[in-house]
């Protein structure tokens, strides 16, 4: 993957953290939750507080919604975006919204605080590179065909129009294997922590398409190592105008989110630890490349970093990532 | 497939013909041939001057390229279209290029007869419609990763703004095996003409990726009865700035194409001479579904077409195409 | 594919001929017709009967079914090879029939005179040793999963046993396109051309699964130079205990071999012009790899065969094969 | 999949146990560790000796390797299964080895004690039944290309046979990408979950390829709700006969169980806790089929089960299995 100038990781290079109104992607864990489409203002308004309670740190909500058929519903557009924004002002969590077209980048970036290109759009070059000059937090979603290195390069495209926020998003590959809606290929977080800075988020709702399987699909992520999920939760699934069965209630989702937190805070404080022990010495072997929940922990006695970058600040925010992160640690140890 | 209510094929229903400056896609057997990107004048102007000698009806050319890197050859841009343009004075043939941008449809329509949409664009739905108000003749290339389905309803969404001209083009899908660029799936063909009206045609260059796979897949294209093909030819292809290795010499495109026009000769007489059977009624049996080699011939005294074209009458023009290609017309034998 | 010793084409090497009871595949276009399952002795010897008067040189039959489910039919095992053995006399056609176990061989040997290797048995190798050691003709189908080096690599174990009676045949690999049963890949023909001496047959009815496609995959296979073809044939499909939906009727069947009759005549006499003007020096280049349909008509005047078989010489009897098949000849035009 | 009258998982059903020499697969969560392929007796048993250190339960070690080519190391055979036996007896560690021919089931099954069946004979219908005829527990992977209904199909051949010891194992599917060896699918625990009663395992060695990832994998594979692990393990990887890139060290193996220990603990406790919550009428809500993790705490309060099945005895010890695992559970809530 040597055409990954900005992407790339280099040796000694940390995770970057990318700030989306001061929720730090890569430094904490970030669960984004929302409806898949923005149906109304009581749907989306109801949801938004309810997924805040649970502990959802930035909501999402699609105004522009790319359907196979010209006939299904494509979304309420601006709209649905004036929803968004008040839903924000409500509740104060950040916006995640997709745009699918070069013109409409500078204006959705209104009202987006993490711009979301999905997978359809991956290798939308021109959709890329105005993303890149547009300069906002940009949510990149894994096409459901494209191997890592393409979609690696896609974030390359960002990058080099001087945009260093950009976040990957794995959402499931298309396979022979119809029980689920795509393969949400896990093995991708190790990969983009091992080849790239940047943090990589996982999407089990668009990747399993079952609801039933959200919640040990976000398990395994997070102890793969993942720096965020995103999930679809809506207040009445059956009547969703899109995707109802992966759609999960906010109880549903409240209930996970708990088995969730449990689960962070038991791999922090156990990454923690262990760097408590390597700092005493106590530790004889520290592992190879693994997953970085210790980040906030760890990383803050470990790692000072002085930022050199070409590319204008590409980790310029990137100061409290892990040294467990980095693959090239290992022969250090 | 039950959306696709201008795309999908109704019992009865005729194959339609896309006239692009008079070359009649659907009726007549059409090779558009030409480089992968336009890179200088003398490069493209010498290409369409010999595709045409061979018997190319249209020069292709990529003045915008969508590339893996953002460092790999972009593309002339409009100074391509010039060239394209000076092409198309110097030996008349119809320029058919890639569209990549909403932004971009109108001002590349002027200089495009045929614009490309391309397979990684071809979910890209705002692109798809703003292509569909265009009112251009669209050539719409099957994405890496879609299904039947999901390409037939994109030409739904491009025949929903009124434009019925959308000519297919299956350039392989992405498959595990990877001795070849891409899996090139000739059963489109046939799936195409039972499940739409729209013609097929097929691009063996980026199908397989291998220069000496180009002439045995395009006559196996022939064969199983595409509408026609899309060659990439270049004057030189060890100096091509994209696609070095499956670019043909016009000198072996000549070649090819003698080949293909034997096999297309024969398989249209072939055909008259069925069609002419079955009006003497010496034909015992008519086969289901084949290749509809035979429009021009047979066709011919079934039907006289006046060409009135646009939505309303998606499929008004239609009436050129052959009793053979219909699937439903088994029924009746 | 470095490991191919036996297997793989060197340059020079021209394709082996496989003799079937004097059925030369390599040489001769063969269809192999007949029910994917053996159901009863009327079924079989009327459907033999039929597709030997259509023009088909071998009887297909499965006596051993490799069923998805347990509960599905089996096969009739023994009474069907039995029913095989009987239609081979009253009609002729060398037997082709499926060995699942490597403790079948042997006897089941007895019966078949062309023993396949199904999909799903590609890759067991203990019965890819005992295939080889049996000495008899083998049809290797491809797995469905399967690429070429490993299809490949497959034969060479057969070879490797001193049998170099190998028939390759491509039926279609999984993809994401639920359309079709399986993709058929007809790339593989060139490809197989290239890289082996082996020849390759095309099974379009499990390679699409779909009736009506049968005749143009199969035109298609022609054209793009396939050594023959394995098509299910049933005298009443919609009775038949497996694939249905894929069998062709003993009409239908007769009705496209006229086509593929003609189609393979105007082939042949195309490529013995050109091998006689290449004779005369007439010509002025000569094709790429291409399809090998001139073999009996080109290869007469270039080669006489003796034929001594059996492995040390795994080539030797490959004499009567033509130059336009060997990809190496390029260089020397 | 109404086929799987033995595998499938019917209301009410609990979690299959299967007992291999006292280790209970389903009840206990499992780790399977040794080589890729028994080399020498030195390898074998200083391997043994360090997994069982390390915390392993069971002993892998190929003596029959299924490989690619011919050409390649194919194991020991009977002297690797002599050298498996040998470390049997020093570690006391049940062997795991794998069955690759029909005739070698029965001598093959008096030295194993869990029979592996691979990837590559998933489907080999006739090795199926004679594993189901041996009533030895079978460890049943996924074939690369292979859906979960035809998985599950597979394992009912087993079963059908009167033999319900099947553990099924998930070791990465065959797609586009090729930076992993595999793509590892870990949504089939809970998909097997939901549809089986029987217990699953992840192979991270061969389902990533790539060292670095097997620990992530496994700490995915248990948060998701895996029953068990098989990894390969090396004294020293370099000089591998097979599978270089993917094996561990065993103080590379050591450190990782330490750190699948701790997580294995943390969800056992936090289930027991969910469980003990439900039992005092605390939990207002109890999620959708979930890890099955607490199977050995929840389960013996919860549940007694009266196995009356129909079959043989496909559950009979089934006893310990947990309701949380059962999808159906969710109606009660």
């Amino acid at each position: 993957m040597n055409n990954l100038k900005l992407t790339g990781r280099k040796p000694g290079d940390l995770g970057s953290v990318i700030d989306v109104c001061g929720v730090r992607v890569g430094e904490e864990f970030v669960v984004i939750a929302g409806p898949c489409s923005v149906e109304s203002e009581e749907q989306t308004l109801r949801t938004a507080v309810a997924v805040k309670a649970a502990g959802a740190k930035m909501l999402r909500g699609g105004a522009f919604k790319p359907r196979t058929s010209p006939y299904a519903f494509q979304g309420l557009g601006l709209k649905g975006l004036k929803i968004l924004d008040k839903a924000k002002r409500e509740t104060g969590l950040p916006i995640v919204t997709e745009v699918v077209d070069t013109r409409d980048v500078s204006w959705v970036g209104e009202y987006a605080d993490l711009l979301q290109i999905g997978a359809r759009n991956m290798q939308n070059f021109s959709l890329l590179r105005e993303a890149g000059k547009s300069g906002k937090p940009i949510l990149l979603k894994r096409g459901m065909y494209s191997t890592l290195e393409e979609w690696l390069n896609c974030a390359e495209y960002i990058l080099a129009e001087g945009n260093a926020s950009v976040i990957l998003c794995e959402r499931g590959i298309r396979t022979f294997e119809t029980f689920t809606r795509n393969t949400l290929d896990l093995s991708m977080i190790p990969a983009v922590h091992a080849e790239s800075h940047l943090p990589i988020m996982v999407d089990p709702s668009h990747g399993t398409g079952i609801k039933y399987m959200i919640e040990p699909m976000s398990l395994a992520a997070i102890a793969a190592g993942a720096d965020g999920l995103e999930i679809e939760v809506h207040i009445d699934p059956p009547s969703a105008l899109s995707d109802k069965d992966q759609q999960l209630r906010p109880e549903e989702f409240a209930a996970m989110m708990r088995r969730l937190d449990d689960l962070r805070d038991f791999m922090g404080e156990r990454l923690e630890a262990e760097a408590e022990a390597i700092r005493k010495g106590d530790a004889i072997s520290t592992p190879a490349p693994r997953s970085d929940m210790a980040s906030s922990a760890a990383a803050k006695d470990v790692a000072t970093q002085t930022d050199t970058d070409v590319n204008a600040s590409a980790h310029a925010d990137a100061t409290r990532s892990i040294a467990s992160r980095d693959p090239f640690a290992d022969a250090m140890d």
